[in-house]
This record gives C-alpha cells, structure tokens and sequence, in this order.
C-alpha cells in the first residue's frame, strides 16, 4: 500500500445512469494530465477477475463526454462476493501494475470497493453514478439530473394526450427504495400527487386528492408512482382501484422503465462527473483512499465509502410540501 | 344543403396525435383569409350534441403550431352512435348556422361523418389525424412522423443501457392493428427484429435471429413489438419465452405507452398539418364534401371518406426486407 | 403599509428567462393555497403604471410550467426610472388593492423594486429570473440550468460537423458582464478553451492551446466565447486571428444568440421555481420585505434586495482548472 | 471494369449531414449480407488519393445509425479535380481491390463521380447526402428532414423570448441558392414571412406584411431568411431597414448556423439512408453504375447521375401560398 502510485485504473459497476462516460473521460484525462498511467477495466468486478483491461490516454475518451450508458460497459459479478474471487480479482490488477482504482456506481459496488481495500490494502475511491440519488454524502448523484429531464419530458407528452382526453395517468418512474426521482419529478412535471416509498399517504387521501382535483376544474391529472411505492400497489392496481371508487375518472397507465437510464447527460451531470473525476484522481495521488467524491453546497467534498454506505438519504419534507401546495 | 357556405365548424376527435393542433390552426387561419366564418367545437361529436361551440378568429390560434394535444379537446361518444343523438348534432349546428365541418381524426371519426352526411346532406371534410398511419388515401397520416420520433428518441435512450449491460430489450409500441410504427421505427432505431400485426414470422424465427445476434458479437439487442404482434404473446410472455429457451441471454421489457401520442410535432406534421387544412376549407368552399385530404407524392389530394374508411393499408413489405439487411 | 396582506401581485421584468412561468404558476397557487388573493401585471413595471392587470386564480396558470418565456410579458421601462412614473404605479396598485407583489427579473428589475419599496413603504420579494446566473445570494437563478443544457445540445450538433470536417468553430453564448454560461457549457460540451469576462488569459495562451489540441491528434476543436470575453476581440474577429496565425486549422463561426433564451425549463429549474414561488409569498405574508428568495445548498435562503444587488457572483476558478485538465 | 464486384468501397463527400452515418452502416451492412467485401474511404476523395482506407465488416457501424456527422469523415479535395489526382486515386483503388464505390454526398461529390466513371469506366453510385434538399431526382435528401426539426425547434425557443417581449426576429437559415429549408421551417415555425433565394418578393410587401401583422393584434413575429435571399440584404441589414423604417418594431437577429448540419437523425432520414444502402449496393452488384439512389412518392428511384447534377429542383410555390394564408 507504500509506495507513489504509478498507473490508475477505472471501472463502471452496478446500473448505468447518464454522466459516467463523462466520469470515466475525466478520470482518463486527469491521468493524462498528471502524467500517471491509466487503464480501463471493462464490465465491472467481473472483468476485474478476468483480466480484461485496456489501457487509456487522452485520446481514447474523445467524443463521449455527451454519451449516455458507459463505454466500459457494467455488469452483475457474484464472484466478487468471494474471498477467491477477489483474490483473483487482486492478483490481476498487480499483474497489469495497477496501484489503484477509480469505482463509478452505486452503494453496491462502494461496498465491495470496501471490502476489496480492507482485505488487501488496495487504494480505492468512489464516484457516486446512479439516477437514484441514494448515495450518502453528496447531494447529486451522477446521472440523477438527467434522469429528471427525461422523466418530465415523457410526462409532459402524456400530459399532452391526458389533457386532450380529461383523463387521468398514473406514471411510474424509478426508484425502489426511495422516492427522490418521483418527488422532483412530480413537482416539475405539476403532478397532482406523488407517491413515494418513504411515506404512505394512504389510498383514502389519493381519493380524497383527486376528487378536490376533479371539483376544481382541473382537466387533466398525473399521479407520479415511485417503483417502491408504500401503498403496497402498483400502477396497475392503482388503476382498478380509482376506477372503481371513482368511476368518473378515465384512468391510463404508463411506466417510463429503462428509457430513464439513457440519454445524453444533461450539462449538470457533465460538470459535476468532470469535476468528480478530477478530484478522484488528485486525491489517489495524495495518497489517500477508501473515499467517495461528492459534491455539497456546489464544492467537491470526500466522504470516507464507510458512511457513504451506511447512511441514508432522506426525503425532502419541504419539497413535499411545496408539491401539496403546488395541486391547489 | 344547397348554398354559399359561410361558417364553418372544426373539432378533433378519436385518439389525439401530434399535429392535430396545426391542423386547427390552419383550418382556422384559411377560414379568417377567405372571409368564411369558423367555429370551433369542443369535444368532437359529444361536444357538438352539446352545442359546446366558440367562435374562432385568426387570433384564436396563435402560438399552437408547435403544441402536442388538442386545445379542442377529443372524447368517445357513445350517442352520436344513434340516430337520436346525431339528430340533436344536427339541430346545434344548424342553429348556429354551420354550414359544413372539417373532421380532425381517424377512420372511426371518419365514419361518423360520413353517416351524419348521407343522414343531413350536410357537407362534411375530414383530415387524417393519428399516429398510426392506417388510413387509406394518404400516405402520411397527422401525426405519424411525430411519434416515430418519439420512439426512436426513446428506444436510443433504452440502447444506452441495453449495450452497457448487453441486455435484450423487448420494447411495445403502439399499433393494435397495424405495424407501421414498429416497423419504421424498428428500422429507425437499429432494432434486430420487428414484431407486427401483419406478418406471423413465428417464434421459432426470433429464437433463431437472437441466436444469430448473440453469435455476429452484438453487445445489446432490441426488439420492437407492435401492441397487436400476431405471435399471440404479449412483451412479457415474449421475456419469458426467450429467457426459457435462451437462458444466456439477460432480458428486459419497455412499454413504451401513451407518451407516443404526445410532444411538439415534428416540423414534416406541422407542414402537412397548415396543407391539409388549406385544402380542406378551400375544398368546402368548392362545393364538395365527404372528402378526406391526403397526401400522396408530396401532392394534396381528396379520397372520398368511404373510400378511407375501407380501404386498407398494406405494410410495406420492401422495408421489411431491408429491416432484415440491416441486422446482419 | 402596515396591515395584513390580502392580494399580492406578480409580474416578470427585464430579460425573459426559462422557469419564469414556472415561478408565476407558483406563487399564484401558493397565493390561492393561502387563500390571499393574486394579481397579475403584465409587461413589468410599464404594465404597472398603465394598471395592465388581471386577477388569477389557481387555474390560471394550468399547463404553465413547462413553458419558455413568459405568459405575463415582459418590457423596458424607462418610466418607471422617474419619480412619476413610479407614482402612477403606486397610484394604480393601491386602486387595485395591492398589498404587495413579487417580482421575478434581474438585478435591474430588483434596483426597480428596491427603491419603490423605499418611497412607499411597499413590501417587495424578488425572485431572481435570468439565465446568467450573476445575482448574489443564491448560487442558481432561474433559468441558467435550462440555458446550459440548451447550450451543450446545441453544441453537441456543432461538434458533430465541426468533427466531420476537422474544424474548429468559436461559439458565442450569452453573457456580457459574466462567464458562468460560457465556463459550465464550455466544460459540459468538452470545448478546448473557454474565453470570458472575467479573465483575460491572452490570444497567445490562445494559440498555445490550439497548436497542442492539433498535436495531440484532436480532430476538431470548439471554443467557447463569451460575449463580453476580455481578449477584446469579438467571435468573428477571433476566427480571423487564428486563421492568419494558424492556418492550418479550418474555422467557422457560430453565435447562439436569443435561443439560449428560450426553451421549456429544465426538471431543476421547474422545481426551483416551484420554491421560490411558496417562499415568496410567505415571507410577505409573515410580514417581511425587501428581500429576495435564492438557493443556496438546496435550501431556500433570504438575502435582503440591497445586498442581492450589490453583491458580485464570482467565477469559479477551481472549474476553470478542471476546465484545463479536461482539454489535455 | 467489366467482371463481377467483388469490393465495395464507401465515402462521404462535402457537406456533412444528418444521416450520413445511418447510410455507410446500410451499405456496410448489406455488403455483409450479400457477401460482397466492404472498404471505408476517410476523408472523401482526399482520402481516395491518399489510400486512406480501412476494411468494414457488419460490426464496424455498431450503433452508429443513431449519430450525427460522418464517422467516415469529409473533406474538400482540389487534387480530385486534376486528371493527376484521379488517376492516383484510380491506382489506390485498383491496388486495394475495389471494384465499385458508393458516394454519399452532393452534387459536387457527384460530378466527380460522374467525371471518374467516364474517365476510367469504374461503377459508381450516389446517394444524396445533404440537407439543402436541392438534388434532382430524389424527393428528399439525407438530412434535410433532420436539419428542419432542428430548425423549428430553435425557432420555437426564439419564439419564446420573442413573444415575452413582443419582438420581431429575422432568422438566418441554411440555403445559399434553394429556399428549401426557409420556406418549410417557416411555415412548420409559423413564420410571419420567408425570404428566399427563389423569390424576390421585394422589400415593400415584408414592410406591408409586418404592419398587417402588427396591426392583426400579434404579439411576435418571425421573419425566416435563406441565407441567399434575392432581396440582396443580409439579417443584419433587414433589421436596420426595418427598424428605420418601422421603428414600431423591436428587432433582434439571430444566424442559425451549423448546427442545423449536425444532431442525431430524424427516424424518417434513419429508415431513407438504409433503404438507399440496400439499393445502392444491389444496383452495384446487379452491373449497373453511374446512378443516383432517390426516393419518390415513397418508391426508391434510380436516375442517371447526369441528370440529377444538371436538373434543378424547383421551390413549392402551392407552399409558399399556404405560408401565406397562415399568416392571417
């Protein structure tokens, strides 16, 4: 673990989100720039245990910094969640002379950073990229904004037909565990409600909403639904359960899926991954490790991956207050 | 229903689809030039037993050319069905001396008009307004270029993940009777295979070409189903048959729904929207009825609406075969 | 002025900028929420000596959010810069009932409501509308995010051809007094230097970095020029001056201009609206005045209006060095 | 050059436009197919001369079809105009086996087609890659479709601002000698008025126009220009003049630029360039040469390269009426 480090390695893991080939050209350039090696390690930890790197200058990260997915492709390992796995893992990187690594994803693939620097003392550090904004210690995470963009986008072309018909969509957006995507995107999209994991209305208020939204000449209604929602229904049968309680409402489903992972990153995501990368690499060279790079109060800060991991972000309280106020 | 015409009513009915809004505007704006009076009902056939009218002057329409939609408003209407029901359309008109409407919508709203014709002799215009390009006498429909974009859009963002994670994607367009949607923007959006309602290819095909994908190196595939796919499987049987005989393969399935029929037109819809709607008008004040304007070689021309409403659409087979090129 | 607000008026003054709808829509419904009744003024302070008014309600501002521009106009108004003028404005919102109003603008729009607030005593909130981000005491104004995103995608199409031909283009974005735009777009759409107000780094470090950028095999370069960029040359001279020094390199010219005006609002420009908006009318409804709503990490925070625009916003020089390292 | 084609070689010369890429991917593609060798040229003719060459095989245009620009390249080539330059270009071809070549460009690209073929009798075929749409022979060019998106979508931003401050704006498109794009984005934008080369409607009737539209109670107005409008003044120039003449109007001016040549390809310009792949290719293998690939009322068409760069297409004057009529 002495000793200058000499050549950086970078890897997507985990979900892809929007603003991570961004990250990984910032990691390449950075290298570049500082003169240390660099070297792409293709589809995750698994392609870490194979061996299946290529090495990366300046010029091999040209043209991608508006790319949506990520160019080093990502994948599911459960052989890293073995001792042997990362053992092999381990001897792979010391045979390329790899002295650390850069992780772009989400809380899972922190963890095994983690473990993969407890065991072995590697120097590691994290770039938070997921849509989902879960990630302790940063307020964006990369990939989040952009998410947004393409949530109301679609949801303003329901909008379109939804009014035209006076009919009612429940949308379902991301979000498994928490409901940041269906929150912000509820509010700039002007849904009626938004339903979230981290809270549970109940079925009696959504009713009672709609009916006041319906008496108040409103001609359209989107309700934006959060994948983990805590009603304990999903979209569908929020459907048949409006449409037998209120039969007066002509009610649609659409779930907007994978299409939110893709997509150009917005210009916030390609700053923000631009200066992520930036800090990743410097604060190896420093000489120090087990960190994630966030950004607060718009500066890069670093937050040790042990809390990154084991906090919890929370919901915004006033921004849900913000979007009650909003349905007036 | 002799006589000068002097007024004309225009309403949107049926499904919406980009394009219909610049349809108006046109009809509108053509009326205002030629010093016809227009009216404009809301709600289509509901709105016009109604009697839900409002004057429209060139200023009505300002600023929605470029909106998805229809500020008039679309509905089903079970009543204009009767007899009874298309006897008080005809009072309503009458008393606000309506000499003639221009119908915005597809085959069913066609059909409505051409009974109300052949009841009342009262001169009727339609313009194909859908996003499913399956009315005959045009080789474009309002709408039809919007949602391809649409879908391409939005299939290029689902490609991102799909090749990050070399993942298949079963993505479900809209078209139940028609597969003009799947198969453009199949072609459109590098899909391997297009699944549609005019051609049984069998699922003993698929497997085959998915076998083929996998083998040529393919990093991610795409398959794009029209809702009313004669393989008798929806998506999600369509995941699991795949995932069963193809285990290697990691699947996934996009429905990508009603945001089809929403957004800005594209600037092809807008263009044949103001034409359309020129002709219309100009039509009527000819002295000629149960018309619908099409566009056939970049020319307008008129198909009588029982003509539209029979005829049939063919898919056009020279594009499936170079849809198959394309995947090699 | 003392007592009890009861209606509230909002208007939009100075540059347009998008979210500018968005803001409207929210303190219109925050004032219905609160049951306080709402003013409308159209075309700023020039709409408000001529008593240019409109109720609203909360459907009012339906299908608004989405929206560039501004529904309630926007103007100059020399008028109002004499102590006439404003008098007559107060003459009229007195006769209208007017308790307070929200402005939503620039710092000139501010200077406006700043000293009306000192002659008559009437309480003012300012919600900080432009796309330069140049106001203090908030670290986004409304419309910057949307403007930065329209800016890379536009560039994203420029480096399209400008890569195809092996081009460099110098591409003029907006901001006379301020770099924010031209240093966030320049890094998100990768551009090889970035020239702005604040920094005068020299046509020759110019030149430097184009022969480095073609010697370490880069196949077209952009450079990003703010309008008041301190080189003292203007785009179109600039392209002149390298092509005499530099004639190896083919170059064009491209000014963005108004569009970057325009636009529906970015997911985070909507929901900081929607905030700003609630917190306005609070803060007047708690009895506070003179003070402006901003954001300042992802809370919203009050700055008194003396302050906002006296302040200065500062150039971020830790992302102009990421800036640099991006360009190796 | 009798004797079966083996080889096909493909380039893309001139202008670059949208679509470009989808139509080497179609040729690479259906070479594959065939089973017929496929070389990319780099940098058009230059790169012919040059023997910059490298072999395609299916999996060289992997997600391609979807990107903006030329991965091929473009260039002007002076040498490819001497009988010197040619005949070095015939030798490099000869060397590396090619027995046809497939030209995506326009009509300059063609006459140098034209002039190689008869000078060493070597197959060639054109498909029109250009977003000026001024190629005879073919309804719509590559790109042209794109290129109008892009330009009403400016359109509509600029719009924005322009209606919040009841502006006039002059906007400078593409098209030194056709009105193509002029004339269709102004009517898709809802332009009060186009300029074109085609036409010189003369300075009074724009002052006449812009005074009925003022006084038709609008609250903006775009004037579209071609960037060879006939009335001999440049935007720059028209605002002056209009602002001296009616200082009534506020008047901005903003130039389009590049990027209407760039952004990822409309869904209609994707499925037009792989449908003139296919057919460019089997027309080679069928023995036949010197022809353009076009496409009319939906057909693909083939006409003789002769008459396509010596056949003018012609301005729409039916549209120019509609455009009026719209601006009611």
């Amino acid at each position: 673990m002495a000793g200058k480090i000499k050549k950086i390695a970078v890897f997507t893991s985990g979900g892809d989100s929007p603003g991570m080939n961004a990250a990984i050209r910032s990691v390449v350039r950075t290298c570049a720039y500082l003169k240390v090696e660099c070297l792409a390690i293709y589809r995750g930890y698994q392609g870490m245990i194979e061996g299946d790197f290529v090495p990366m200058d300046a010029r091999s990260v040209n043209n991608i910094i508006n790319k949506g997915g990520t160019i080093l492709k990502s994948a599911r390992c459960d052989e890293f969640r073995t001792k042997e796995g990362r053992q092999k893992a381990y001897d792979q990187l010391v045979a390329a002379d790899v002295d650390a690594f850069v992780v772009i994803g989400g809380d899972g693939s922190f963890r095994g950073a983690q473990i993969f620097n407890e065991e072995f003392g590697f120097p590691v550090m994290g770039i938070p990229g997921t849509i989902d904004n879960d990630i302790f210690g940063t307020r964006f995470t990369l990939g989040f904004d952009t998410a947004l963009n393409t949530v109301v986008e679609a949801i303003d072309k329901i909008r379109d037909t939804a009014s035209s018909h006076n009919r009612l969509f429940f949308v379902e957006v991301m979000g498994r565990d928490v409901g940041h995507i269906a929150l912000n995107a509820g509010v700039g999209a002007g849904a009626e409600e938004v339903l979230i994991p981290e809270l549970d209305l109940g079925l009696e208020r959504l009713l009672e909403s709609l009916k006041r939204s319906k008496k108040s000449g409103k001609s359209s209604s989107i309700v934006v639904v959060a994948e983990g929602d805590k009603t304990g229904k999903n979209v569908f049968e929020l459907k048949e359960y409006v449409e037998s309680h209120l039969p007066i409402y002509d009610v649609r489903v659409s779930v907007l899926g994978h299409m939110q992972r893709g997509g150009s990153p917005s210009c916030f995501d390609r700053v923000l991954a631009s200066r992520m990368g930036v800090k990743a690499v410097e604060t190896l060279l420093e000489g120090k490790s087990n960190l994630m790079v966030g950004i607060i109060d718009n500066e890069i800060v670093l937050t040790p991956i042990s809390e990154a991991i084991k906090g919890h972000t929370k919901i915004d309280h006033e921004l849900i207050r913000v979007s009650d106020i909003m349905t007036t």
